[in-house]
């Protein structure tokens, strides 16, 4: 019988997170105060997170410690499988080894509860009672609050709104938790109201839905705010994912030669990848590292590094990243986790650095790839994973054509149980492939804004 | 750290699965060929299924060796976890330990793949290209079409109409595993054109799909059946999750006192509880094992103990079962596993030997005790599972009255990630505890086949 599939014991979940800025080459710029344009410093941030979170931002150390209790909680689905994709390979008739890390054995059916577990933890230890939070496609609202179900913490959700409405099982899955869904742009802040008032039908927009939950959290005593990406420490907590990964390859007998992950915020990205390029930048072997990203919404590829806002109000501080600016809208798709016009600061310093390159896919050749892993592999990927196959597929492809024999490694972040409906427009072709408006990314563009330590 | 997750090693994976025919006191009744009333022989079957099924059928070895190609596919997701309900005891505030062993991580969500990749094995072995199988909520639908994609056989699915217009998205997985889903009852059949003539409105059942499937098997020359539930060699299939539980409850240094499954045909109930069983009947520790099912169609607590058709239709050998009346028709309610008019003939056979009992449960405190299970342990309950995590609450509530202090064990079947919205219709209180209809339980029972061996 020929191993496919590689675990570990539970006492091998990670005792400590891997933070990657201890490992860069050169450091990310600052985050600017959207006021001042100063550095910001860990009092500004302290209306919106818990100190303990604060602290991890902008840590330097290379390893933090798991509280045990996040621990307790890891170990309901951690260590999550890898497996080597045998049955895929024979399909492609690859040379190429491919193997998977699957973090869809999550009660919530993804990655972000490992960092959804310890953003409640930490909220909890500082006294916070209530979280408020965005969520696109659903994955991180659903991880959150079972994570508030798990610590006794009230968890509010705005959910975009073309989402909120085509997803109605996520919302669901979400209340089933005890959390409270609301559509965004919502009638509740200023900054839906701003938003309805333009356009009261309003799709809304992740950066819209961050600019709800910020508000509430900056103008409210007992809320704070908890974010399921882009930021240092929430990347820091996915990389549970690829420090045992790392082990798995071990007891596979293998070393990664490419590396592939999707990028919505980054932090699937992050988690699986960051361990490996940290091994790199300590000395380590050279590795290819990929990050797929929608053709339909390219900040990797088509943005441009820069500052920008998190959100569409304005609120957040600004952060140095690829951005398609923050006014703009991709159009439709089915990827709803990847729908943000910007980039995990760490993740743009990386591609800035050279250290990891960006390629942009369809939805539909990236459905398709998913499509042909179930048949092979039985799991069917979220749509935001189909990138990560897709990928994937394409590097096996190429070294088929060139005879070669690398060892892929990708990240498989999560089911797509509840984005069946996806599936079935792409049986049905019903799947357009729309790509942005030029005109409006060059005016998302535009509207950056000055910065002079640019 | 309280250890609350029970892992088993890959190669733990069991090498046999367990016959409980071999430790029965009391031989099973016959099964009975429906023309002749007389018992079957292999040969009847044979238009059915692949020789080496029948032979399982009938096999009163203790142990079945499990070939390599299905331990293969196994290993995809098994062995799964047992866990210990640290949170949902802390919230009972009970003294009892509770277990559960949780086989959602399969790509398909529940314990099905467990028999269908095995029945999908041997029809391939003896050449069939083609399968035919009906499903109610889906869960078993979508596991043959696995497993049929994996080992490169067509595969049709009846799906009782009413699921079928309830749960696209179970359909969508069905599909885009590569298999073809009619609703039933449909006009492709002569059982479906009969039901349809009377009431062009059916909603469908599990017996009328059952017969859809069988005439389409027994009527072709190229297309064999597959059912997923009630026979003796689905019931064995499925003792793989017992077998792994008992060396998991090893490794957590206890025996169980109590076991719980939920049934509709059995075969999740069997698989959890037959090893454990087998042990007792061999002269080990007496269990209370309890069979939960839902009081709107109540097999074993409110049916007969009969020969009784597995079919609408009346096409299937008779098999003496608990049995509501083969055109029993339950009311509306969410758990479409368990809407099946009979339950597995060894199930039936335990419990009128008095080895296992029964309870009923309605659907609202199922789904009352799904609610409180997932904001406890994260993981949302598929609704058939409710009436298992109902029982098991239910049994530590009582111990906590008692002050009693049981290790309860109990079998979660999968995640209910396709049927959220009935988590929905509870939230909102749309859910009705409908029981069934007297007078039409009576009918359909005064129907029940005249079977001089009785």
């Amino acid at each position: 019988m020929t191993q496919n599939k590689f675990t570990l014991a539970e006492e091998r979940i990670p005792k400590r997170w891997y933070n990657i800025a201890a490992d860069l080459p050169k450091p990310l710029p600052p985050v600017l105060h959207p006021g001042t344009l100063k550095p910001v410093g860990p009092d500004d941030l302290a209306p919106l997170f818990p100190m303990a979170l604060i602290m991890q931002e902008v840590s330097r150390d290379r390893e933090i410690d798991i509280p045990e209790p996040v621990r307790d909680i890891y170990r309901m689905w951690r260590p999550t499988p890898l497996y080597r994709a045998h049955r895929l390979e024979k399909a492609l008739g690859t040379t190429a080894k491919i193997f998977y890390k699957y973090e869809g054995v999550s009660p919530a059916g993804s990655h972000k509860p490992n960092t959804a577990v310890a953003q409640a933890f930490y909220n909890k230890e500082e006294g916070v009672t209530k979280l408020v939070t965005e969520t696109g496609a659903g994955q991180w609202g659903s991880s959150l609050a079972m994570a508030g179900a798990f610590f006794g913490l009230s968890v509010k959700v705005y959910m975009v709104k073309v989402s909120f409405n085509q997803k109605p099982y996520r919302r669901a899955l979400m209340e089933t938790y005890g959390a409270t869904c609301v559509a965004s742009p919502s009638s509740e802040t200023n900054s839906g109201r701003q938003i309805l008032a333009a356009d009261a039908n309003s799709n809304g927009s992740l950066g819209i839905a961050i600019s709800e939950a910020v508000e509430v959290a900056a103008t409210s005593g007992d809320t704070k705010y908890a974010l399921g990406s882009v930021l240092n420490h929430v990347l820091m907590h996915q990389s549970v994912i690829g420090i045992e990964t790392i082990e798995q390859m071990e007891q596979a007998g293998v070393v990664p030669d490419v590396i592939v992950g999707y990028t919505g915020g980054g932090s699937n990205f992050a988690g699986l990848t960051f361990p490996f390029i940290g091994q790199q930048l300590r000395g380590g072997k050279k590795l290819r590292v990929i990050a797929c990203e929608p053709a339909a919404c390219p900040s990797l590829t088509r943005g441009r590094y820069a500052y920008d806002f998190g959100d569409t109000s304005h609120m957040t501080p600004l952060v140095k990243m690829h951005t398609l600016g923050s006014t703009f809208m991709p159009p439709g798709f089915h990827a709803g986790g990847l729908r943000y016009h910007g980039m995990a600061p760490l993740v743009s310093h990386l591609k800035e650095l050279g250290i990891i390159e960006a390629e942009a896919f369809t939805q539909t050749e990236c459905f398709a790839a998913g499509v042909q892993f179930a048949r092979c592999e039985g799991i069917v990927p979220a749509p935001e994973a189909n990138h990560a196959v897709r990928g994937a597929i394409k590097v096996a492809l190429e070294a088929k054509a060139m005879g070669t024999s690398p060892v892929i490694l990708f990240g498989l972040c999560g089911h797509g149980h509840f984005d069946m409906q996806a599936y079935m427009d792409y049986a049905a072709g019903k799947l357009e492939d729309r790509s942005y408006d030029q005109a409006a990314l060059d005016q998302a563009l535009a509207g950056l804004p000055k910065v002079a330590a640019e």
